[in-house]
């Protein structure tokens, strides 16, 4: 049934806008200014076109969504921060109070926080309830969750997304909070591109020598002993992933399916977008990369994307809290869109002159 | 005179005050996240501490200066444009058109437009009339301009910082329109760095294959004739600079002086920068480098300065327009550390939980 509804969202995901992306660049290039040189804010305008449909783009009401859930891996030792900090984080993005809240609200962003998985009871009206259960397994010891709760969790993602879409959100954001998420998300990578674990995993929030040891270690055993399906990215999510990163590659998915651009934050949301493309290619076209995350293995999940980043701020924190700085990026695009003069509009005339000579403010100021 | 004025503002440019930044660093370690894990926007936000001498940094009231002035040096076929676009693009800034007139509105910031020495008599209200003449004089011929006009051109800059500091602006960008000055650029950077010309020199605004040799051939033969005196930047601007650079190097040491941040666009700005920085050391603790500039000579310049960039746009159009997306990075360090709590304001305990429990809010949403 899962499976049903997942493949009916899938099948439904169209690409880019051949037509509305080419008329998008005909008038990028009619702007005054040399061909070009406004580099990646004439292929953003461009994307937007080609997802929308539109020549402009409207990103005034934005969000990013933060998927919240516990690991049980983080029982192996992976992580150097107490399992409850998921808990009181989620708690606190609603609190105002997180890296991405307090950046979220500077730039007029609004927060969607999900439960998925969280291990404490949490009863707020401001997070959406939408726990598979508390806490993955642990992957060193088994299945990080079935493949049917995999399937649950993507299309929590999904729908997550397309409400959000329905709500009024045009441009989305995806993070997370999750302890022990950097070992879940290497694993994944490592399944999906298909690299070492040496290369995937970093020292996440701070990880001692020892600890990093043992996070290579297990990162291995899980992908030798749960042998993911290489093959099939939503096994590789159920056998080494989390709740938080099967969901947040629904919400990528789900802004593919509602036709809104999405921008990944750091490392993990980069591999929950790899993820996400592995099952729907044609949701790459819809994703924008945030910052280049100081996390080691970002490096190597956004080269399996191939995708580039616009940001380059030394910043793993997670949480999404790249997103809002992207989305001034964005902005940006839309603004030489939509108010740049063309060649025409920008030559300078008689008759311009002329008005100004004749303008009051002119003599006033003059006088 | 001129050059008592000079030294006069020069020898009052101190460095970061070591103590407020030490404070802030302490407050920046003491927030609910990983020591270190918001990156540069943990260093912008020490460095505005050292630089204002608070905790908390005001950034609303923020503006780009733009320098606009011919250089003579068009005449040698060194520009793809013609000369005319410096008067139009100059017109337009304060007609809203340009790109970072566009950029610059949708993120709250005011533009000053100085003309310093277009070639056009331009009586504009909105743009202040600083003119030392009509175009610098072609380096392929002879020196820019004199000793004592490259010396009244940066008092222009470094007077146009302080009174915009005056009007309250706490946050300066710098910006230019001159066609043909990647060439006058591109000549300072290899005099100020010791480079070879192959290497500071791009393609500009789109210049042909011929047209870069040509570009090469003059930025080797002005250092090779005008002979700067290379342990003197002053004289480097003159013999081989442009009225713009020069003022531009004056409003980065009018913003140390003013103790106020401003940040890098481009090339030409990263160069002026540089300049800058050879005048006064100290001016570098107050500069802030926006995006990488696909223009070839950008990264040999910012390695100069030794100084990293935050955006990685591929843009190269100039005017400043990188300037206010940066200030959002700017803005996103400001709002990390005025709102996001300490280790000890994120707790969750029974207090809050009460609290939560007990609020309307909570009872009716959940109802």
């Amino acid at each position: 049934m899962s499976a049903d509804r997942l493949m009916g969202y899938i099948s439904e995901i169209k690409g880019l806008s051949i037509e509305a992306a080419a008329k998008a660049r005909e008038r990028i290039d009619s702007l005054a200014k040399p061909p070009g040189s406004l580099g990646k804010l004439e292929d953003i305008a461009e994307r937007l076109s080609g997802i929308s449909g539109e020549m402009y783009y409207d990103t005034k009401k934005r969000c990013v969504i933060i998927m919240s859930s516990d690991n049980g891996v983080f029982e192996e030792g992976v992580a150097s921060t107490p399992q409850s900090v998921t808990f009181a984080q989620t708690m606190n993005f609603v609190r105002g109070l997180t890296g991405v809240a307090v950046i979220a609200k500077h730039f007029d962003t609004d927060l969607i926080v999900v439960d998925v998985g969280v291990n404490a009871d949490i009863n707020h009206p401001l997070i959406k309830n939408k726990k598979i259960r508390k806490s993955t397994w642990n992957i060193a010891k088994r299945d990080a969750m079935t493949y049917d709760e995999a399937l649950q969790t993507i299309l929590i993602g999904i729908e997550t997304a397309i409400e959000a879409v329905k709500d009024g959100y045009t441009l989305l954001g995806v993070g997370e909070m999750g302890i022990a998420n950097t070992t879940t998300s290497a694993a994944v990578l490592c399944a999906l591109a298909g690299i070492p674990a040496e290369n995937a995993a970093g020292k996440g929030a701070g990880l001692s020598e020892e600890g990093y040891v043992k996070k290579i270690r297990t990162i291995k055993s899980a992908i030798e002993h749960n042998k993911p399906n290489l093959a099939d990215p939503i096994d590789i999510l159920a056998k080494v992933g989390g709740f938080d990163i099967a969901a947040m590659a629904g919400v990528f998915l789900g802004c593919a399916h509602a036709r809104v651009p999405v921008v990944i934050d750091g490392f993990i949301s980069m591999v929950a977008a790899l993820a996400a493309s592995r099952i729907s290619p044609a949701a790459k076209d819809f994703m924008f990369a945030s910052h280049e995350s100081y996390e080691q293995g970002f490096s190597h999940a956004a080269k399996a994307l191939d995708i580039e980043s616009h940001l380059n701020l030394n910043m793993r924190l997670g949480e999404g809290s790249g997103c809002p700085i992207m989305f001034a990026v964005i902005d940006a695009a839309c603004a030489m869109m939509r108010n740049m003069a063309t060649f025409a509009e920008a030559e300078i005339n008689d008759e311009y002159l002329d008005e100004l000579r004749n303008s009051d403010h002119f003599t006033l100021k003059n006088s």
